[in-house]
């Protein structure tokens, strides 16, 4: 597959895609809130701050029915613009990809059938340095680890994506407990990385968990009961599970995702083979944040790919400002982009996107 | 595959079976409640009646962790004999067969992670003649065939079970409702199958919802409100879909698939092929009940196939009663024995369930 942009450890990001090639695909969008959303400023996923308690459910109610069902729109930006679930959905539709949803703690239930872990928790804010209690992080972990060996060997290759505003600042949150230099770092949904608001939730939440670092990367579960969240510890319980079954994930994501390597890798995975990261061109072309640099200081044998999306030609106002730095990636969009690549031209993505916006707006 | 009992339609059902080989199998568990299980006499799937209403949690629970949560003890009969979900989890872990469970309308919320139906509901007593909410009915019917549609081509074929106290009853209620002649042939967890109390639950049912035959046929929905229950219909839901997909059907129950059967055959499904009910001998040899009789009036073009289980020379009292007309069938234990012994030889799966029981009582 040579219509995709392999950022980072070329050689292996292009193996493993290729490896995907007559692959049995399977695509799950773990979902969940974090009360740090509703911070001004924190989140740019939803039209104000409180509506982005919303975004989780109606972006997978999206992909299922093509409408939200929880509230009559569809989320956008504080600008209007809309989800990247409309991207995802219109490559599920292409290459009618098999998919569930996994809720971790959505503050509102999504209203189509999905795979629901029961301890799931909406995420507290984490300036009190106490997000989750310590025994839902245990427990949202081994659920997702159990959902992983249900699954078994059913697909070949899973891809993993999210839906959860307030997540670049919870990742930031995580890395930084877990020792890593992640500040400036972590990307946004915004042109305007609001660096310096998210950094001080960040530290005002490691001043209130007085945790250090060893401690942390002992027991990485700390780290995520204290400034973390419900979605990234249960994508790292899938990845490790799904990684000890020979099962090869893409996660379908920008750098939050690297907040989930770095749970994983702390648990002890074998970060070595069969996980990549596969996000879009506006995340690797971001200014305001550098997935690659994380990567590098978290996982340095995890290869990054992204789909080569451009909307510049877009027919749609709305879709044109994803050229200048708004939303980026979520819900898995850069992911599933990719392994829609594998089966139909990139020309064909476009339309289908173009298409699903039509809809929306007729 | 010769190691197992063809029923009825020997040659169809020996040819998909055959098919199954080297076929991606998923198996999908459908549990809920109905109060009619509540009823002194009915249900035999509970120490007592109030339990049943725990019975579908524990027994998923049981599945995947090898002991319930929900409760602190394993699902047995009023004489202690325990739950088939023994069978079906030695086979599962057998052969490592991907799973997942369905909650369509569990009394008790299963503590792993599953599959939640938005509109999950407790089915009423359907004495009255109104078990679900019509608006409900149609919602889980919905909901079931949204999953079959995002499940996709994923698997080859999936084997569907369902665990359901007082099952048989609210079967015997959807099938009678829609003008089929049920009296006397459902089955029962009890070897005293009783009869007499199941079918004056159901006579008083149709007397409350005063439907006519030709109306429910028409819209087999009012059937299931009226005196149905949220599994039967989920798993019609899931089954037309499936079907329309191109997607192998294994039925994995006794009486009650020919119930879900019903449903689909009056909302004009295609059964003439790629469905087959797969059950235990137990079933097909009880001389209180006549599958055959039954899907030869609802669906006489769906074969009948049996796991040849055999419990005679178990070392444990608490096995051997199966062969007395304990039990006999429920959480797909005949269908998944059925895709089990497509890899592994049935005395491997009867040395499975041995050792499974046997962690039970030590």
């Amino acid at each position: 597959v040579t219509d995709l942009i392999y950022t980072y450890l070329r050689d292996k990001g292009f193996k493993f895609i290729n490896s995907l090639n007559g692959c049995r695909i399977y695509a799950l969008y773990f979902i969940g809130s974090t009360k740090v959303s509703t911070i001004p400023g924190v989140s740019a996923a939803g039209a104000k701050p409180e509506l982005t308690l919303y975004t989780p459910a109606c972006d997978v109610e999206f992909l299922v029915y093509g409408k939200p069902k929880s509230l009559n729109a569809i989320p956008v930006t504080p600008e209007g613009i809309p989800t990247p679930a409309l991207i995802t959905r219109a490559c599920i539709k292409l290459t009618e990809l098999p998919f569930n949803v996994v809720d971790c703690g959505s503050y509102v239930e999504p209203k189509i059938p999905h795979i629901k872990l029961p301890s799931k928790y909406v995420g507290e804010l984490i300036t009190t340095g106490h997000a989750l209690p310590y025994e839902r992080v245990k427990a949202l972990f081994n659920e997702s680890s159990h959902l992983a060996k249900m699954l078994g060997k059913l697909a070949d290759a899973i891809v993993v994506g999210e839906s959860i505003p307030g997540g670049t600042t919870t990742a930031l949150g995580i890395l930084v407990a877990l020792g890593y230099n992640a500040w400036g770092k972590v990307s946004s949904s915004s042109p305007n990385n609001p660096h310096n608001i998210k950094e001080g939730i960040v530290k005002e939440g490691l001043k209130g968990a007085g945790l250090s670092i060893s401690e942390c990367r002992e027991d990485p579960f700390k780290a995520v009961s204290a400034l973390g969240d419900p979605v990234h510890i249960s994508i790292a319980g899938f990845l490790v599970k799904a990684l000890e079954l020979g099962i090869k994930v893409l996660l379908a994501g920008g750098t939050q995702m690297t907040a989930v390597l770095a749970i994983a890798k702390h648990l002890g995975a074998d970060l070595s083979k069969d996980v990549v990261v596969g996000t879009t061109r506006w995340i690797i072309q971001d200014n305001s944040s550098s997935i690659i640099s994380l990567i590098q200081e978290v996982a340095p044998d995890v290869p990054v790919v992204a789909a080569p999306l451009d909307l510049t030609n877009a027919p749609f106002n709305g879709l044109r400002y994803y050229e200048e730095g708004y939303v980026k990636e979520g819900v898995g969009a850069g992911g599933t982009t990719i392994v829609t690549i594998l089966k139909r031209p990139l020309n064909d993505v476009l339309n289908a996107i173009y298409s699903e916006y039509s809809k929306l707006v007729t």
